[in-house]
């Protein structure tokens, strides 16, 4: 049973609000944003005594491959599958599944992200375990963190009635899926403990969610079946490029998750789950010092300074602050940006500004 | 009678709240806080039309000496005098009113300082020109700034009747010196109408000072008298050097002026004046932009942020800020400054820090 299950990540992303860390030529997950290990590397390292190399699949664009090959030279390069431009999660889920298709019938995947953080690595495998059981059982399923703190930056999950459980892990039925919230609803969605963060990472039989897909993105599914045909051939590539012209870009949530039936949630209160999704989030992440500071990288003298971040690029640069609170400071070099931690999510502003002005340092 | 007018710019201070820009081997005056020249080299330029370079003297010290030369090369070398080693203002008037008094038995001199801000010059002339004229008749004459904010960062003094006027010039009896007040106290100083700033920069007839400093510093009045003697022969340095040793650190306001008789003040209030204390003097000085931000020498983006400086070294680096106000911004390069506004003062302690480390960027 256990040689059936496979991880895929998906590792295609881009994302724009850890900028100036984050670039368009050095996206998220290629980020060493702890020390040595970039978000991608961290990601299939967590997977190790859960699934070998063999079974860990991942799904990313062409100009990202060669390095995250390189970064993974464990992973077998067939493993790597790429898509010709990225078209959101539910295409990317479409290819993979094809690939386990043709590698496993009875393949059951885990869908992963590459550039979250997770600190408890046992709990995330246990978490697996239960999940790959209860998908087992016919389920899709979806890993949902509960909320610690009443976010805006995260979707949730509508948590209905429990159907089970795997040792001490609660599992639910999923009533629906709801978008980031406001200051406002985040409060209540915090206080009624019927709602989950949604993780991103899901776990389902290949042939269960190709049949969703089949159901409800007729479009997708059709294109899937075109490549699933030319797979072992050398048209492959050809096939991919253009079913993949047409495509809508679409999230795995909007296109299928919403609209299914017998969708599971397990919302698990203890993984250290972050999408490190903003600098503010590294709060959840980065150990702070006793006034509240997290200094990363950098040398640093603060006086009267806390709740800040002090991110630097260990280039011996000194960074003084005095009498700031709340603020977030990352210096990447040739940029430098200081922000007040709550408007951390406006980075992605700032980085769609420098595009329009076709700056190298977007 | 114009000929017997000199300025005397004292530049021998070390100056350590306008860190990181200011170090100690780069002392404020040698700085070259608006763009081209040195805050030395704008005190000396705003003497042009007024004093031929030949009455232009410099006090300042060994370490100095050089560079100050080399940027003002317009002045005679002998002009520049040199200190041992500092001991405040007090001794610095006296060692040029010597210097001052084998050149002209009745020079008239102008104290004045290196690395302050005047916008307006011809006022400032206009101010000189009166004050040397109240000098004339038997006053130490001490410049004041009618305030325009209660400042804290000034020493100010109590102007008392008026005396006179030359040019529309008011000129009015001191009544006294006040340190730098607390907010309420300085509140109550703006709100009276009787008292101006300190500006540190005074005028007088050489022979009167001296008669001043052997009544009220006779241990300062002895060494100068034994330094006067052999101005004119090859023990001059090693003279001074011996009466330095034992003088005490004390300024001519504490040393002179406040047990003085015959103190006249002339406050105005339009001479754009700033001693350039802190960099929150510098929204004093710099022009701002629309949303009250100064931007100098950076590649700047701002995102909802207000009433900032942000002060770079046009060395290319993009500085973005997002969601901050009174904040202030200085990238020197190899160290960087965030600070809010009102901390500006708190500088020098991080340079005592720095210092106490034996730091290579104190």
């Amino acid at each position: 049973m256990y040689e059936s299950y496979f991880a895929v990540i998906m590792a295609g992303g881009g994302g724009t609000r850890l900028w100036p860390v984050s670039r368009q030529e050095r996206p998220k997950q290629m980020v060493r944003l702890f020390g040595e290990r970039t978000l991608f590397q961290i990601s299939v390292d967590r997977l190790e005594g859960m699934f070998p190399p063999e079974r860990i699949f991942v799904v990313t664009v062409e100009e990202q491959a060669r390095q995250l090959r390189k970064q993974a030279p464990e992973i077998p390069e067939q493993n790597f599958i790429l898509e010709p431009s990225p078209k959101n999660t539910a295409s990317v889920v479409g290819l993979a599944a094809v690939a386990l298709q043709k590698r496993d019938p009875n393949a059951v995947m885990a869908v992963l992200t590459a550039d979250h953080y997770i600190a408890n690595i046992e709990r995330f495998h246990q978490l697996l375990r239960a999940a790959f059981q209860v998908a087992g059982e016919g389920f899709l399923v979806t890993l949902g963190i509960k909320p610690n703190f009443p976010s805006t930056g995260y979707g949730y999950i509508h948590t209905g009635n429990e159907i089970g459980a795997y040792q001490g892990i609660r599992v639910h039925n999923a009533r629906g899926f709801l978008e980031k919230p406001d200051e406002q609803r985040a409060k209540e969605l915090f206080a009624s403990d019927s709602y989950a963060w949604n993780s991103g990472m899901f776990v389902w039989k290949v042939d269960q969610i190709i049949v969703e897909m089949a159901r409800q993105m007729p479009h997708l599914y059709t294109g899937l079946q075109m490549i699933s045909r030319k797979w072992n051939t050398d048209e492959r590539a050809e096939t991919i490029r253009k079913v993949w012209e047409g495509l809508e870009r679409i999230s795995i949530d909007y296109g299928v998750m919403e609209g299914a039936e017998n969708v599971a949630v397990i919302p698990v209160s203890d993984l250290g789950w972050s999408d490190v999704g903003s600098w503010e989030s590294l709060f959840e992440v980065l150990p702070a010092d006793e006034h509240g500071n997290i200094i990363h990288q950098a040398e640093f003298l603060g006086l009267d300074s806390q709740n800040s971040l002090v991110y630097g690029n260990n280039d011996g640069r000194l960074i003084v602050t005095l009498g700031v609170e709340d603020l977030v400071i990352v210096d990447a070099g040739d940029a430098l940006l200081v922000c007040r931690k709550e408007h951390s999510q406006q980075v992605r502003e700032v980085v769609q500004l420098l595009r329009k002005q076709g700056s190298r340092l977007a």
